[in-house]
């Protein structure tokens, strides 16, 4: 009998129960033994729950149980967690986790005490919710040198885009229908200024080149300053609005890693990905680009992307999966990247090679140049708008 | 030092060595050591080549070689290829290969026998190329009850119902077009009638449910028969025509898989999916629909999906991968599968619940019915086509 803690009963916690309760049968079939929930650990009261025996409120008793295999630490939030987190890696269990926002902060340091401690620390959830993305980047494409991602990595954000998009509706509008529907939070800052997308980039950034990007070092422009002008322009020129996150490597080996709302050209398949899914694309040199698609949030996706790595951590119980990441990278701001760039209200049209928009709104694209040249030249212009554009 | 050998210097054998060469140094910091390529059998004279000194024409010396831990199959077929796979993996070699042919007719074998001598057979490249998808089927999903799958999974057909749709160009001149680009071999019958689809849909059976799916016992429609007009009616009404792989568990526990063209509506994931890329969409009970897309084939792409093997394999040395199917799965014919279908040449549109694609050809959809019902109804109203419709 294998058995598992669910630290944080909230979303994801509450998710990986059910998915437990709905799959136990396939799920003891692939372990080759029932897998049991043996603790959760919340400050609520659980007693008029069907989980009331389970309940715990002590981390110690987790800590202190040497039967136990795994840990799912599902509190959020970089504080409680982290101390559990340690303390469990500490005490010789593998702990699973959906909790960017630990991981792209301190998943160097937990990476290193699961090494010392031959245990694993495994977060397919923390990006792309159920979508299957970490672990075929480090192990299917292992082969590959990586040499960018791009990502919608935010549901929130992707939904309030498709609004605007497609019904038409400003910011403020499509903001207050997602809060309505319970995609978007009261306090919606973490996902529209980009800030939620940020720590997946990173998280994706550490893994493909192995060295520490922390979110607080990289540029992260939302979506609140977008205007709908903006996007009707570039939906009738061919080009979808889209927040990405990207992660690039760049000639001189250095790397670069930003968010910001993107024109992606139509042809593109990230264009089509709508709504709250999630699509990450990842370039390798030999196999080109793949991409992954999917339900990037919600109680049940999240919570498969917990259960396959559970199932993982008990397949590898005795052996660690080779996973970590080192020192800092060394990072190229978003100033020095090249890549041509959308721009509203030029009065003068004269650059060469550029490519009208709408005449009548002076918009158009530049060619390549870097986003320091690209603000050098809104400036001049007198620009109302500038936004890069996704080749 | 690990070390490997290529069975079979084609396509795929000669891109695993080439991707060996432009990334030696990423696949040693994966593996903590370097990796050698160190025999290539082939009947081929490789004395010309770069390869010469590894060039071999005994399988008996790879057999018999302690120190050899990974074996490449890309010979193809299912005849030298499977004899020497089996002596592979009883001299206790992994081996890692993109057959898809002897996979899908002699996976269950050869899994058995790797079990029985504790190393792997791998194969993730025989299905979609590049795309990682068999990986995060049986792991990242392994907390779901898979439901469905269906894939693009052949990319010379969908190269060439691509120039159908978007060329308005006849099947004659798409395969003609195709051949000349070379998507398509001078003999194209494995592609063009679905044969090389449904090894792919059985592989990926096998894997979802842990039972085997002969290619021989699923119903196998191509695109050889398919009427331009047919194509041209759907994308009209907002349906793209792709040759689709589908498998899917039913509710009283039979499985079923079949390979026939369908028309696609153009708001699923798959509709957009052009040219010889592969997409390959996962409904699992928890984590939804989930979508696997990139480069089908290709030395390179397919390429990539071995070496990545190849470094699971030497990670999971002294472990296997527990990884098989058993008996064979108990399956439902297409006949007795429900789902919307697609007629033209209709004389009389009266059944209930049809939906009109185009009145003066005839064309429309109708309710969901079983295969033989909708046979039924096109005899008895003397219909020019039948197609499927996914829902």
């Amino acid at each position: 009998m294998a058995s598992f803690a669910i630290m944080g009963f909230g979303t994801v916690g509450s998710g990986v129960a059910e998915v437990l309760r709905m799959n136990a049968d396939p799920i003891a079939e692939k372990l080759g033994e029932p897998l049991s929930l043996k603790y959760i650990l919340d400050v609520r009261d659980l007693s008029a729950t069907p989980y009331a025996d389970v309940a715990v409120k002590d981390f110690a008793v987790l800590e202190n149980d040497p039967a136990l295999d795994v840990v799912v630490e599902s509190i959020g939030g970089a504080k409680v967690a982290l101390e559990f987190t340690r303390r469990a890696l500490m005490a010789g269990k593998h702990v699973v986790t959906s909790n960017k926002e630990l991981v792209a902060a301190h998943g160097k340091e937990l990476l290193a005490i699961a090494r010392e401690k031959n245990v694993n620390y495994l977060f397919e959830a923390s990006v792309g919710g159920g979508i299957p993305v970490l672990r075929p980047l480090f192990q299917c494409l292992a082969g590959n040198r990586i040499e960018e991602i791009v990502g919608i990595l935010n549901g929130t954000t992707n939904y309030i885009l498709t609004r605007m998009v497609k019904g038409g509706i400003p910011f403020d509008e499509a903001l207050k229908e997602a809060q309505a529907k319970g995609y978007a939070e009261q306090n919606p800052a973490a996902d529209v200024e980009g800030l939620d997308a940020g720590r997946k980039i990173c998280i994706l950034s550490d893994l493909a080149w192995g060295k520490e990007v922390l979110p607080e070092k990289i540029t992260t422009q939302g979506i609140s300053g977008l205007d709908l002008k903006d996007v009707a322009i570039a939906s009738a020129a061919g080009y979808r609005v889209k927040l990405l996150g990207r992660a690039l490597k760049l000639a001189d080996g250095r790397q670069a890693a930003y968010v910001a709302p993107h024109l992606v050209p139509e042809s593109c398949p990230v264009a089509g990905v709508d709504d709250v899914f999630n699509a990450i694309m990842i370039r390798g040199n030999a196999v080109g680009d793949v991409m992954f698609y999917g339900r990037g949030a919600g109680d049940l996706p999240t919570a498969s992307a917990v259960m396959g790595d559970i199932i993982d951590a008990l397949q590898h119980r005795s052996k660690r999966r080779d996973l970590g990441w080192s020192e800092s990278a060394e990072l190229a701001g978003l100033d020095e990247l090249s890549m041509p760039w959308y721009l509203r209200g030029g009065s003068a049209l004269t650059a060469i090679g550029c490519k009208v928009l709408s005449e009548s709104d002076g918009a158009f694209l530049t060619g390549s140049m870097s986003a320091k040249e690209a603000k050098a030249l809104a400036e001049k212009l007198g620009a109302a708008a500038l936004l890069p554009v996704l080749q």
